[in-house]
């Protein structure tokens, strides 16, 4: 048996709304191109997103809604869509073709767009990965509902924490939102939106040292930087939105990094290596959202159709 | 009487996608922004463009309908808009307010945002001013209609060009697809695409050198370049696209242009005065689409927002 190998001209890794965008451009412009996603679903971070009021045309849609029509849009324009997990993208030599490798699978193709997006960075505290499921949590929107009428935390202290925290005041008892710095760096409409709920406590210039419970979460330790002094806060649930980590582990021997981990690229997408774009939240850029890591899957494709030319 | 001059965070001159996203991006960020259109409606070259299908969640939506919905969103979120015609912009000393002349008002701010994005390009030749509406247009999918089961003839090579042809052919009788090279510059599916209709006649190598009618256009004379060959064309219309020019003529004096007349500007809009930025498709860059305009106005709220820190 012949075995026949086919040769994409993109393969697309992701689809979160990089991806998706990138998979729209794609099939419109006649190319050959798969997508691998792997986790079993497409729209990334935006299907754990409550709402999205910053899409233009679609105000206050439901984060999943989006990732769905989003999703929907490609599969009319006949995109192809693979369930893959990717272990090693292997460059080819000057103009051939690079090898993508899966588990079970791998894919040749002309071009590479890498838009695996990026996840949320942990506390790094004991009791964290213990009590994952069991109290903690990486998404209010997500897992808000759980916990109505108890009291919560919420660490960090950018637009995300206070998203949440104001999400969250309106299902919990009480919502503590603890920041390791005495001011927010969020925007101003959402440290206004934050007076309007009196159920909010600030717990500001400190930390969290562990999270403590029997079988589920009971306590927070917290640790007061300024005056030393560690207390504990009785807490159901305990979300965490300190920032978010790039998902590039996989290339980082291939295509360069920046110290936090995102792809160096520019916003024609194109990385150290021929033919490899990065596009989305993985890539290293100024503003990460749904507006902007549609142009940079638009942006990838068009930098792929003129550098085959060349 | 004492006038009390208000003083805004940003003016955005220009309310299509770029300068609707960042009127969205504006007022989610509690910024006192005002946006100033001259056409009496938003939504810029959207409005006249008869299907969008490459707006990611959107399939296959008329343009009018997108601006309209984007203009919707704005709205909803408080955003300020004044139907004015900006003269001139006076950028203020360093760390001073700019200034934004219009004619009968001016406006103060912070920071500037220019999104006035671009327009079609003419042909340059004799009787496409005298019949302009009367058989020479710039907007197939505006004007279309008007020649129902007549002959007309496209000029251009790129997308727009092809996408007009085919358009048109399913509406007329006859579509001359008149190119001044031997090759067509659009995507290869747009391409594909015209072989599908053989009501479309390719006219190559040639260049239109005068539009010749009676009241309204009746003949074009197309110069074969290779042959020297003249030969008149029977048409009721012709729809001219060859390309856009940056509506940017207001601030060349102010902001460093390139040689097409785009504005200066990277990825984050910042051009080369202090808190004045470009979004768009008036900005110099590599892709003029939405999703990269949406991409745009939000970089550049983003981008004032921290310069107004610094």
């Amino acid at each position: 048996m012949i075995e026949v190998k086919i040769m994409y001209d993109l393969v697309i890794i992701g689809s979160g709304p990089a991806g998706l965008s990138a998979a729209i451009y794609a099939s419109r412009a006649g190319l050959n191109a798969v997508v691998l996603e792997k986790a079993g679903v497409s729209g990334g971070q935006v299907l754990t997103t409550y709402e999205v009021d910053n899409y233009p045309a679609l105000p206050g849609i439901n984060g999943f809604d989006l990732g769905m029509k989003m999703k929907e849009h490609a599969d009319k324009l006949g995109a192809k869509f693979v369930d893959a997990s990717v272990l090693a993208i292997k460059p080819g030599a000057d103009g051939e073709a690079h090898t993508v490798v899966c588990d079970g699978e791998s894919y040749e193709a002309k071009g590479i767009i890498i838009a695996t997006g990026a996840h949320h960075a942990n506390l790094e505290v004991p009791g964290e990965a213990e009590f994952q499921g069991m109290g903690v949590s990486y998404c209010a929107t997500c897992d808000g509902a759980f916990f109505r009428k108890k009291d919560v935390a919420v660490v960090g202290g950018g637009d995300v924490a206070l998203e949440d925290a104001i999400f969250l005041a309106r299902i919990c008892n009480k919502v503590y939102l603890i920041h390791r710095r005495d001011e927010f760096r969020a925007n101003k409409a959402l440290q206004d939106g934050l007076k309007q709920y009196d159920n909010i406590e600030l717990v500001l210039s400190s930390t969290v040292e562990e999270i403590k419970g029997n079988g589920a979460v009971e306590t927070l330790s917290v640790k007061n930087k300024v005056t030393g002094e560690v207390k504990d806060l009785a807490v159901s649930g305990i979300f965490v939105a300190v920032g978010i980590v790039p998902d590039s582990d996989v290339f980082k021997d291939v295509v360069d990094t920046n110290e936090k981990g995102y792809i160096l690229a520019g916003e024609d997408g194109r990385t150290s290596v021929k033919r490899i774009y990065a596009a989305g939240d993985v890539r290293s850029k100024q503003l990460r959202q749904i507006v902007t890591a549609v142009a940079d899957g638009a942006n990838a494709v068009t930098s792929f159709s003129e550098d085959i030319l060349n």
